[in-house]
């Protein structure tokens, strides 16, 4: 049987797409296949029909929703962690193995392996949430998929068909669906992740790898409703550069944070907010893309602005939501939607020549998260909210309109039936 | 019995040595004490007194020394990795526990832990080589010891008392000493590895981490003499950056670069040459420093120049080395020894008008690697070597001097006996 040789690493969805089209679907004999003297020209892709899964005997208690807080540390039996995980293990002499959803267990590997020394690693946050009549759902995981093929093919990973591991995860989710609340604003948390296995010390595109998902039951961001922010500038530590990854959602963004981060807090600041350059361009709030709602000096129309993905921005899947429903919906109501670079000078003219309408975050685990103020050069300067206010119009328009559809209060074609 | 709080994160030099003048030294019987009440006061430093030995009961084959190659993929058995691992766990409350010396093992960790989500890594590369008496050396092992506190600390991660590690990998080098060939140019080579192991999906700092050293007996860079890399001068993607951690020995700085090598590769060069910004400026050459020697245009004096300090590049052992020898050495011959930014623009300026005279890169796995050419903008810049010569006066001097150190035979301080 003639197997020709399909391409993985940076293989273009081109090429995918066309690799789909014709058909060629691997069968489960193949998987035999060692690593013989052929082996070296198969790669498969990855192959929901050949999921196996093996139960737990030991289901896991389930925690009350009011006690499930984002970011909880795990441990045993502490009804934060489902009972299971989703795994799939790659080689580049055979491609991607058969998945497996088994019972939740550690990773065992050799101390050599490269995910613990070069950061071969990337992943992607999404949640899967039940609607009124216990349907699971995703949210758009169509491009956190694209995102993770980009990330891995950064850093030399393998890349997959998007459509088979969202099948995979909507079985995922669907298996431990008793631990996805009923309540709106809870959801299971679900983290795909690539890391590189191959044992060497030497530095060299990972020969093996493993693909996995493990997930979270979480709570609303903000339990009791929106809290604003207070936001500390850094100038002093950068994030991403022009020509670096900053836009890949790779661990290695993310280690690099922590102390500016910690910085932010000694001071009393929730978050720390990353400028660039000299001209101190707002690129990115902590771990989300930043928004900012401002009456255009010149123009005199109102604008929501948001930095544009110049490499140096992660592409966030709420930040793009964001824009395309102020497009849709804001737009109409005189509202201007500006992917563009700005500065914090700008913010802090704005600020106060009372241009400044609101500020806030954006991503995954609060959906839009309210600022206050951003200390800059010694200031506080105000970002629209008044005293006793949390939240401005448009991130309140944001979160309602998101939920409504993570939550399948209305039909919308960003909400994928598991 | 008073104990006083010892900071361990970002603890200050000073701070550490004034704690170890004070003789703060903790005895076994606090490692027994838990998560109890007081526990969050007591962070202990590591102690090599404590350290526990478990031999193996299966010791591994040896390889042939002419099989021994750098940066091989570890199978079961293949000889390439010793008998045994180094390891010492620390947590936010406890501090540093007992070292522990075991049987080589994978490492079993919770798909959670933090190292496979945010790159909480840092490492070293680093020898111990046998001198003609069969005793077991390191090279340096203090600036390793220094730059890994400093990595660490740049990611959240614990520091430590960096005597008490070198005392260790000591022990452990010289516990594997049969893996130590005898000859000149080969060496065990020491990966010390720190992993933040916290189990959450938060991006934070993490509250438990692993120290741990395992190695990799190895065989010269060049067994059969230098042999000059052709480089291609990487301008599309960046390294490092002002702010950014290239400076540190950081997993994060790793992964992003396999994709631009791999490039370079695809076009017949061995190495791609890292430049920095639109000046162009030379940073470092795949994953060594870089040297280049040449006359100075205004001067007519012939300098040995190598990128600053400043924040992009790697502070390497082998860099520190190569400078102090040259100001000890070449100087006294009319040398000037620089530390300057340089631009790609000068190299091609000096190759064409015949002032360069030989460039390599430095680093711990080759000592120092001949440039033969670089490419840019379409030309192979040529770096000073004749057609069959593959190496330069000074890399050639350099390399001498300083294996002449590490295998003991001229006595050095840098050189350490295990």
């Amino acid at each position: 049987m003639f197997r020709p040789l399909l391409p993985r690493c940076g293989a273009s969805q081109a090429a995918r797409t066309s690799r789909l089209l014709l058909g060629l679907r691997q069968n489960a004999r193949q998987y035999s296949i060692g690593a013989g003297a052929a082996s070296s020209t198969i790669q498969l892709d990855i192959e929901p029909k050949h999921l196996s899964i093996t139960k737990t005997t030991k289901p896991g208690a389930l925690r009350k929703p009011e006690e499930l807080v984002f970011g909880q540390t795990f441990t045993a039996n502490s009804g934060l962690l489902p009972d299971h995980m989703l795994t799939v293990e790659w080689d580049k002499d055979n491609g991607w193995a058969a998945p497996k959803i088994s019972p939740y267990q550690n990773l065992s590997l050799d101390p050599a392996s490269c995910v613990f020394h070069y950061a071969f690693e990337c992943f992607e946050g999404m949640k899967a949430y039940k609607d009124k009549s216990g349907q699971v759902r995703l949210f758009r995981p169509d491009k956190n998929m694209e995102r993770l093929n980009k990330s891995a093919t950064r850093i030399a990973l393998p890349s997959f068909g998007a459509p088979a591991v969202i099948d995979l995860i909507s079985q995922f989710a669907k298996l431990e669906s008793r631990f996805i609340p009923d309540q709106k604003g809870y959801s299971l948390y679900l983290r795909p992740t690539m890391i590189g296995t191959q044992k060497t010390l030497g530095v060299g595109a990972p020969g093996s790898a493993l693909l996995f998902v493990i997930a979270s039951p979480v709570g609303p961001y903000y339990p009791t409703g929106f809290k604003a922010i207070t936001l500390e500038a850094t100038d002093y530590a950068v994030r991403a550069w022009p020509g670096g990854v900053g836009d890949k959602k790779l661990g290695a963004n993310y280690a690099p944070c922590i102390v500016p981060q910690r910085e932010a807090m000694s001071r009393g600041f929730q978050q720390n907010l990353w400028l660039f350059g000299e001209e101190g361009y707002v690129t990115e709030v902590g771990t989300m893309n930043m928004f900012v709602a401002m009456v255009d000096k010149r123009s005199g129309k109102k604008q929501l602005v948001t930095a544009p993905l110049d490499g140096t921005i992660l592409e966030g899947v709420t930040r793009d939501s964001v824009l395309a429903l102020a497009r849709e919906r804001l737009a109409p109501e005189g509202w201007e939607v500006v992917e563009r670079k700005y500065t914090m000078q700008e913010l802090y003219d704005a600020s106060h020549e009372g241009r400044l309408i609101e500020a806030f975050g954006a991503g995954t685990a609060a959906i839009v998260s309210p600022v206050r103020s951003i200390h800059w050069k010694g200031e506080n300067v105000q970002c629209g909210l008044h005293e006793h206010e949390e939240s401005g119009e448009i991130a309140s328009k944001m979160k309602n309109w998101i939920e409504e559809i993570q939550y399948g209060d209305i039909e919308h074609e960003w909400s994928y039936k598991c």
